[in-house]
């Protein structure tokens, strides 16, 4: 990806505006005054024949008439003649564009043609632009505002909340920004990603985070076009230890695909989407509401150790309150150590009780240094990772209690999130406003708050896990090819589950003991070598649910038992399905029933081969009890999906049993991982149905298994 | 209880002020400025021996000097004092007080005997009280002012936003009610409740559902003091339609109590409000954020006939973030009715397509009557029984925008919730007032707004089934005393197995067929009687634990097998637990695998003997998946319980079985109901582990059963 030019689009040094306008209201004339406004330091070179000049710059008639290099154009003409105005900055060898023009892919097949054109004028001079039907782009520290309807002051971007904030909707980013803009909570970088004809929102992210020094990108986003590309894009996020919070919509969109398999058929884009989050580190919110928090406390760049916390609070009421808030949310509120609660109780008035949640009471708001000593002792006790600070603000006293905040955090290494309730909006804005000042993290929104703190902690855990790992995720292990070269020539859609299995062993995935028997004779001989009791089960291309077809008949105990079995089947399969092809009968050994996984892969509209992990048995059923990951998938993160499961304490030590297996679990998921990607295009869907997990040292074994391909 | 009474707290003709103070930040001088502030038409006497005169009020040295009846005394004395002033009140015979004073019960022992002191005062003089150490009572239509550290006009209080909020924390109450005011929520009665000494929560609501007519009751509520007092509360307020939100706090208390059954040690006071929550269409809110759309909501008084929502929004991406938050939430974004479509198609720009969610785009809000119009195509629509509808406010237009809005609002019987985003505050301060006077409900929280329009739904549902049901919950059904007649006498702790099966049947709950065998002959004769298969189960009050003893023997087909398995548990139970007292061996009815279930009793310190109900197997250990009622429960109560269980699904058809005997299982929980509430105080624990419930038509059965009592 040729990401260097995309510097000419947020660092040009030269801009020129097609269509611009006196009128800063319009498209043509917002980012003409925006640039003026802002002090952008390039040239600009508005151009309209209908003007002269506009706001006292000289305006062109044409972009020929300009005579320089140009890094980026800015257009806003009318649909139609767009490609015309691209021709003339191919020809004027200009490198960038933003098209705020509507009228494209976004309104029929008209459009769609009209967005071809634009795109194959842009292929041919190598212009890399974004839109059509967008809202542009910002970036502050360039001073760049080539954007209309976000009305935005460079000066008003705070360092200290420095996020880029990218919108595949412009209405909606333009909402979610005044939100946070209204919480004193400045973008560094914005970008309206409209139509995605050339420049798309994973480039953009690609950008972003190689070449910028953002502390987090949010978003606004409704799919992405390369789940290939975006992958790459959150595993680089991650290491750099920028977090994505992704406001991520259309969780209920009905599955287009049919799918065959039990857990295909459950498993939606959405909850693939919703894996690969959890996979890398990725925060979703939910609302607006949810995104602001975490946009303040990602600026603060502190990340904690753990996730215990220490409370303080201004309210008795609060405290209780905030207590199972942040036990709600996964924190654990932390018995302080003895020699905090010795500090506590010798710098501070006697009615204040050294526990966790702290309560200063009221009085401790207007009284000298009790917050700033409180504080202080709790952000230095070893065991806690994070603080919390409720408290109120009225009047004159505000500033005075920001200034405590303010000389206790100063040096702490540890994050801290304050929130200021007050009894009318100026205090409220007055408060916000010093803590931004002061680079406290802060927000309003308590649930909210408490959340984004768990989010923070456990976003912590992601990137230090990413960091401690120096396993390459994409090792395959010898395997590749293997799969490819069994199923050469192939013509079925379905593979027999002989041959499902046969193609699983090709990637290390254990499964049961089994072989073809052709006679009842045969059937015997093979139960012996394989020992008492054995299942016997049909073997057919054309019978693929065997146990409809009376296929199946288990717990076989003698030589007996066997020979009748053998022919029961076979009437059976005859009986089902006259014309099917009986290859034989399939002899395995009888697994005593155990932990029930499922295992598959689901080939994924977005992100190709995907990796699915279920508990058997009622729970997926009742509670569609799956985890997800895409390849290539790390050790770590197969186990981390694994831990996922809602059932996942069934492997623990339960009941009786001793605790599964889980290294030749996590083994099975890797190989899986590998087999998805070396299959990629050509398995549509994988099921392993059963898979027992036997207790630590017995390994897993795959009972049954349904492969269909493309 | 007198409830009569607390008029005179509520809506006192006199009231008293002891310890006034001409400062009105001081607790003596707020109410006394409040009260003349807001006109309390009533009369008013400072009493403070130090001043002649307050505030142009004159001011009495004591309380006999006033001479005059009092209905209401507020207390603003240093504790010391208190007891004294209330003798003077009682003297007097003042009806009611409010004591700010802290520095009782809250402090420790002595403050505690302070605290029994001014009781025992009270109770002699028939006083009753709010406090001490609260912030006092406001009742805006009233004018009275009893209250400190609340600044509260009640000109602000506008009739569509009446509703009470009762704290019991004042400092938290402040915050919750400081938050209400800044989005326009003024309420109409505010009760800080202190230490409950004499007057309590329950009792406050009580009053508030039947004397006044408020539209919804919010709390911050740390727990009740008489649970079955509160019980009858909420069933009066969901009788009125009247909806309780309480932030009920304390979520993750340790458990206090040790429990001996599977359930009951899964099960903590505050599962046992959640499920109580549940059974009277309660709402509790996590946060304070939670509650204040539904106050916006509730003022409205509109409940929707279902949950199917319509959504309008002036952003295309908006329509898709609410669309998701809607069904996150439970409510059905439905298809609009082929008239609607027609309507909007005809009414209103082409640009505009007739789907749910309508995307009236930007244009939509800056052209005359598109947004009336559409709202109301959507509000006539039968398919719609809620509306949603996200817009954008910018200066002078916001005022056209909200006429637009009230138009079409003002003769709908349906409700809505408006949510109107803006770049700055002003611009949504004003859009908030201006939806405030033209009663719209409206919020700025679009996360918590879907989730109050859901629970707005839920609510209605309740309220609806409460109207429709006219079963009186109390019924017992000609149960009562059957089970003390056989419990009399009784001196073991724990009964055995077969007691408490025999108690079980006393209340018609049906247990597996059995007997006591007390020999090996008898066993095989009775298991003859019962025909087989068959199980053996030792019987004794000593070993409550069989299984563990090797007391339990499964599947036994043929007289050899019973007589070889009687003995065996005999000899079992012997090595066991040589001084074990052996009543015989239980044989009984092998019920063929189902569903499992679990029933139990567990008394709660707050509610007394509640009703548990649980899946079986691994659902209960891995999810702790059970559901809780407080007697009476009602039959529409109990389907409801047995419906929110995580494993539901599984009662009804599922794989290969038929729907369980749902009817047999209900009414299984109305007799445990019964049994519960007849065995108050005496039951401890009851567990029913498992229950099979039967297909429809077959019934259940209790497998096995322990009792424990106090």
């Amino acid at each position: 990806m040729d990401l260097e030019k995309l510097h000419c689009l947020f660092y040009p040094k030269s801009i020129v505006i097609i269509g611009a306008s006196s009128n800063p209201l319009k498209p043509g004339g917002q980012p003409l005054s925006a640039l003026v406004a802002a002090g952008y330091s390039g040239e600009i070179f508005p151009i309209n024949p209908r003007y002269e000049e506009i706001n006292g710059l000289k305006c062109y008639p044409n972009l020929k008439s300009v005579g320089k290099e140009i890094d980026l154009a800015i257009i806003a003409v009318p649909a139609k003649y767009v490609p015309g105005m691209l021709q003339e900055c191919g020809e004027a060898k200009v490198q960038t564009a933003v098209i705020f023009t509507s009228g494209f892919a976004e309104t029929g097949e008209e459009g769609k043609k009209l967005q071809e054109e634009i795109v194959s004028v842009a292929n041919k001079y190598n212009i890399r632009f974004a839109g059509p039907n967008c809202l542009g782009i910002v970036n502050a520290p360039a001073k760049v505002m080539a954007n209309f309807a976000v009305s935005h002051n460079p000066e008003k971007v705070v360092k200290d909340n420095a996020y880029a904030f990218i919108s595949q909707s412009g209405g909606f980013g333009t909402i979610t920004y005044a939100e946070a803009q209204k919480q004193g909570l400045g973008a560094q970088i914005l970008v309206s990603t409209g139509n995605e004809a050339d420049l798309d929102f994973t480039t953009f992210l690609h950008y972003i985070v190689e070449h910028t020094d953002v502390k987090a990108v949010a978003a606004y986003l409704e799919g992405v076009k390369d789940g290939k590309s975006f992958v790459q894009a959150a595993d680089k996020a991650l290491t750099k230890g920028i977090p994505l919070i992704l406001l991520k919509v259309g969780k209920h969109e009905i599955a287009a695909q049919a799918a065959k398999s039990h857990t295909g058929s459950m498993v939606g884009n959405d909850d693939i989407y919703q894996g690969f989050f959890h996979q890398k580190g990725i925060i979703r919110v939910n609302s607006v509401e949810e995104m602001l928090p975490l946009l303040s406390l990602f600026a603060d760049k502190k990340l904690p150790r753990g996730n215990r916390i220490g409370i303080l609070s201004s309210s008795g009421g609060g405290s209780v309150y905030l207590a199972d808030l942040c036990t709600d949310a996964g924190l654990e509120v932390v018995k302080l150590s003895p020699n905090t609660c010795k500090q506590l109780e010798e710098n501070l008035p006697s009615f204040i009780t050294a526990n966790n949640p702290v309560d200063l009471t009221s009085h401790a708001m207007m009284e000298e240094g009790i917050l700033k000593n409180a504080l202080k002792a709790v952000l230095e006790d070893p065991q806690v990772d994070l603080v919390m600070v409720y408290f109120n603000v009225a009047g004159e006293p505000t500033r005075h209690i920001i200034a405590q905040l303010e000389e206790a955090y100063r040096t702490a290494d540890k994050p801290i999130l304050c929130i200021g309730w007050s009894h009318n909006e100026e205090d409220h804005l007055l408060a916000q406003e010093l803590m931004r000042q002061a680079g406290i993290p802060n927000t309003l929104q308590v649930e909210h708050g408490v959340k984004a703190l768990a989010t923070l902690a456990s976003f912590a855990g992601h990137f230090r896990m990413r960091q401690a790992s120096q396993e390459s995720p994409g090792t395959t292990n010898g395997l590749v090819g293997k799969g490819k070269e069994y199923l050469a020539g192939f013509d079925r859609k379905a593979l027999t589950e002989r041959e499902a299995k046969q193609l699983l062993q090709l990637y290390n995935i254990p499964v049961v003991r089994e072989e073809v028997a052709r006679s009842a004779q045969e059937a015997v001989s093979l139960a012996e070598k394989i020992g008492y009791p054995v299942v016997l089960k049909i073997l057919s291309p054309d019978i693929l649910h065997k146990t409809e077809a009376g296929g199946v008949i288990l717990n076989l105990h003698s030589a007996e038992e066997v020979t009748a079995a053998y022919d029961r089947i076979i009437n059976n399969a005859k009986a089902f399905n006259p014309e099917a092809h009986l290859e034989g009968v399939l002899v395995a050994e009888l697994i005593p029933p155990g932990r029930e996984l499922i295992l598959g892969i689901k080939a994924d509209p977005t992100f190709g081969n995907c990796v699915l992990v279920g508990t058997g048995g009622v729970f997926v059923e009742v509670l569609r009890d799956f985890a997800s990951g895409v390849p290539p998938i790390s050790r770590l993160e197969a186990e981390a999906i694994i831990k996922r499961l809602k059932g996942y304490p069934m492997l623990e030590a339960f009941r009786n049993l001793g605790p599964a297996d889980l290294e030749s679990l996590v083994e099975a998921v890797l190989n899986l991982s590998r087999m998805a990607l070396d299959l990629e295009g050509i398995i549509s869907e994988l099921e392993i149905n059963p898979l027992i997990v036997g207790e630590k040292g017995q390994g897993v074994k795959a009972v049954d298994a349904l492969i269909t391909l493309n």
